[in-house]
């Protein structure tokens, strides 16, 4: 419970390859998109999109897919947002794996409230600030590098807390233990995710496809629940948005931006093995 | 895990004042509307009713009330059935805590697949049985009296489960564990349930008002998370329908049936200390 | 585990409830008690009444009544005092939810040490400190407004801990977490409080009743024993008061200062759905 | 849970000692204190014991030592039985570790009900048997060669059960599970026993000289509560009796048959680290 | 625990994929080294290779060091029969997950006794059947279509079981609460696995990329010891056959039948993310 | 968790009794065999002895006893060492239960690094304290008054614990959560006991024997797999010395120093009920 102070932000070999990663990352499908309005996401999409992009002649094609891209990712940032409660400029909020800063902003934006992001990528702490200084935020908006198991944060002083699409990298139980600490009573912690279905059973090829991709460990949906319930965070909302992020995927399979893993995250949903789930739930 | 087979549905004094509540109960709120299709509902609405039947002129007022309060709880039932999943003909499905039968019915109309209710009321068992036999489907719809903690079904027998504002008469675990094994891999629990607020803290006044009202235990909503996980049962789909429910009962502190109840319903619900949530499930 | 200074008394509208309810509380049953003989008293009293306080005739009836309903709330504290083991002048003894402070002062008159009491009443806490500087003990007999599930005494500060009819306004498992971190290896707890009886199953109509008058939550006898277990406190003694008690309800029945919830109660003992339970405990 | 129907009844060589050392018991502190009026008991005693036997002149003293010693005995296992509760002649009970008989004899001329006794030791076993076709009762009570621990019975078939000083031969989790699965709900179980303490620390030399004398392991207190606990057995009377049976150890320590396992009694007993206890708990 | 009869081995979609990876597998490196003496491993082996294999002149080359990989895994399933402890003809031994069946028949041949082997692949069912009519030893080695989770043998009827790198397929947990139910009292469990590294952290893309490659879901460490503490079954020997097993890789990349996952495993055993181990535990 | 700056070292009767015993203690087999080369060990042997010590003419036969008890000691403390894995002059060390500091000076001497010892006895302490200043180490090798259960030691300050049969005197849930905070993630806790067999039952007499003779209380096998579990310490070696240590025992049961507990430890190693194992495990 106690940590020295010494103790280092990246403990593992598994922490310092995936902070290794995403210090390098340069990736156009993040790059190219945030260059549209400034919001820099590092997660997927939700809502149909519009087929009229596909049929943009010539040049301006590639740029009209990538911004209907955009425009999903910022959607999914919305609806998690839509989750967090009542949030007044006087709360302060924390995004557990900030990345470049996206979803930090808008719930700025939208609250006017304090928003810590902590990363384990110096890269992406850097980059991150970089933008809220920009914007002019950076006395409201903060970003460290910091480890979100052990944020060093005081007890209770987040009133909401929202992890997008970061929870596979880390012990749920060792997560949900520490935003349980972070947040008061009543306050509410919102996560959007992939998870692999124990309906399915083990996982299936496609997800350990994903996993060796972002070196990351998808976690079974039923590990989400076990957790928040080991630590005292109680879902309100759970909404399966497996089929409003395939339209996303098929965009992005199109685009000039694909990675390569647009396949199995389509094979993964479209097969059952895998789910985008948004859960919310409030500390109590 | 064994039970000889003398062990009685009724097991304790509590149990045995629930079912003599139940068999005595003549409420016109359940069996008005229950005369408006032949549809007995022992559960509430959701959905904004049509402000127009408050306007109806004379004695036609009421039964136009009756009839809108009984469309918005098909309405609720509806929607719960919505969340079974896909079902066939060929499917089984358990009503645990069937009451006079109407959402078994409603389920058997939808799926055309065999359903059998169970309630600790023999009163209740009749009515529901001779409904069946009036509609000529009681070779698929079937009543017990039985008590839905030790339902006597065999294992992994159940497609699906639904509790309709049944568990607040029972331990959620002990029920949760007869769930799971009636269950097989894959399937679908659904509950709608009014549960305390763990946010508010403990139990309000108007929720221990409710309790002894209907000599029920409302329990916290994190009791039905824990229970869930405790006994592989997966939340894929939560959604709180508190606002959806608020109207129901303020058409219904209107009507000729009100019953006294509905101001503890309308204070807990509006301070916060009472929800109305929809809860499916997958048994992994 | 730990919280920030910030923490308020008050940290759901449960408990600023059940604060407002005390700190209005004028109820003659406790404050015509306690000017017997300076005393106050928030619980109920143990073992048979003299009949002829019912034949005391013509004004002097009602007095004689409270007199002797006096003389059986003291003897239950002094009951509940027998059970906390060797106390000498040099320990300290924490009394949680204090109320008016009557078995505070009983306790450091028996023992001469130290007692701290917490209440989430300010009114309660005023009110108990001006008796201690009346009695020229406010140096060794102190109340605080404070939440004994979060009391802010140091580790093992406590060499004995009680509650009377407290309990039944927190989780169990809280405040024995709380209650175990303040006592010492070899230090006792002892309880005085109602519960359900999970014999008879669910919560009945009369405890329900009892729940709502109080704006409290009755705990099932289980409860205790499975908090104590989970807790490292384990049982010396356990007493079943219940037949002790109902004499002084069914005199409380006749005094001038019934509140009419004496009924639930002799319903509840007598249907065996109440049981009136001492627990003395040892932290191990 | 489901057992083979070949599984032995003695499973380890441990069981296999304590069985031997039972059927080759020949002590005559159970076979000469027995035969004063056919009560064969395997356990101490309570209560003052008449110092005048003491005085009795010449060859008379020892045998009013151990008449004395054995109205002790008696009045002890009178005390267990006082808490089972309600018993009516149609009710079964179980003599968990029944030794040669004595206390479930007491049982069934108390309540007129058959009383089953297990025990690992079949000298014992014929023994009983013997003692209850020679009363006249054996249609009623009878002994057999068993573990209680995997006892054969019906579950739900047994209204009581006790164990008098046999707790200390097996694992209280797996007794009590067992305990629990005959037990109906609202069901009794008593239990007498010598337990360590856990406030003064690990096992104290005399309590290891105890387990080594009767090939036992004597459990802390505090495991006696967490598997109840665990096994929803809901205690409802604690005694600590362990003055009570001072004076028995006392006047055994001076008696013709004392063995010499007296002195490490009286020692754990006197230096608190040792605790006889009644425990009656319900099945919940 | 109970099932109906009716419960199929298959009971997910990722079973059905591992059972046809199975059903389909002809892959050389395991049917080329069964054919060297006609034992079917699907293992991998332990200890030094002969380094002078690899300087075998010509065409002989590649047998001479199939010939050599096939003595390392016979190695291997020699050094997991050595952890059984005393194991008599008169006893019955379980392969849980038993291939082609080599590993069965070599026990056979050791103790002489009856061996049973589980199979959710039918392919591998009747070729291990056929390879034990062609050695005439059907009476007593016997291969099943069967669920190693849900066997269907009679609780405590086997004196040993193991797993030959077959538990990555399934829940841990589940496994060994089936593994507990089929061994006696003092049973002894041996399983060899490869198995992710809790120090190294998360799993690392190199065991990632085995998972896909096998469709199988590699545990951490911990997961092994955590299972078995919560089934009592107690670890005698640990030993780390990380070191022992790396020649056996480094051959088989040189090999003709390199398959092309030697790298992932050299790679995750080099960088520590990966542990090959043996672990015998006994049941209690 | 926190604990006041008042807690005793010593909390329980059972601690001062145990204390009482090591600061009384001396005995030749600690202080005879301590001489032969200053290290000074409180811990058993392992490994064949030579048997031509006992050939040794006259007077110096005790010697050469003595002498190859003390080989064989100093044996099993390297064996304990080959296990800490791969420790720096930076790294810091803990001796649980340091006794006279024989293993702690000789942790220092293989790994130049720091080493705390902590020990009860406070006898003990200043006897290692003293033999560190002799060695000229006391700026690195220290041994403290203190108890293991409550080091006072920084979280993650020690980079490998060890104890040599000191866990018998403690509670291992408790003693393994101190531990767990003081490694940090990716420490080494290696552990030598003897425990007793959960697979031959209960505690034999040859146990309660041991147990009485050393005021320890021997904890089963299970106990210390349970309690790694359950504090994140998961077990990469086992190996049960059993066989190791009996040739030990043996000659110490024909030395000039035995005290008469060679019996009880052979009796118990030979029937099966005790077993000598060492555990080497992660903490992550």
């Amino acid at each position: 419970m106690t940590t020295s102070t010494t103790t280092p932000v990246l403990r593992t070999d598994y922490q310092k390859a995936v902070a290794e990663y995403w210090n390098r990352e340069r990736n156009p499908v993040n790059l190219r998109l945030g260059e549209v309005d400034g919001l820099y996401h590092h997660h997927y999409g939700i809502g149909d999109y519009d087929p009229r992009v596909l049929e943009t002649p010539g040049e301006a094609r590639a740029d009209a897919i990538i911004e209907e891209m955009h425009r999903l990712e910022t959607a999914q940032a919305d609806f998690l947002l839509d989750h967090l409660g009542d949030i007044t400029p006087h709360d302060r909020l924390l995004d557990g794996g900030s990345g470049r800063g996206g979803t930090s902003v808008m719930a700025h934006a939208r609250f006017g409230c304090e928003v810590d992001g902590v990363t384990i990528s110096e890269a992406q702490v850097d980059f991150a600030n970089d933008q809220a200084v920009r914007r002019g935020i950076d006395d409201k908006v903060r970003f460290h590098f910091s480890n979100m198991l052990d944020s060093g944060f005081d007890a209770e002083s987040m009133r909401g807390i929202w992890t997008n699409e970061t929870t596979m990298y880390v012990d749920l139980f060792e997560l949900f233990a520490e935003f349980a600490r972070l947040l008061p009573h009543g306050g509410r912690y919102v996560c959007i995710t992939g998870c692999s279905n124990d309906v399915t059973g083990g996982r299936s090829k496609a997800v350990s496809r994903i996993d060796e991709h972002y070196t990351c460990n998808i976690h079974p949906r039923s590990h989400y629940f076990k957790a928040l319930a080991a630590n005292n965070l109680v879902p309100i909302n759970v909404v399966d948005l497996t089929s409003a992020t395939i339209p996303y995927w098929e965009l992005r399979a199109k685009s000039s931006v694909a990675t390569g893993i647009e396949d199995p995250f389509l094979t993964a949903y479209r097969d059952g093995s895998f789910h985008y789930l948004l859960i919310a739930a409030d500390k109590v």
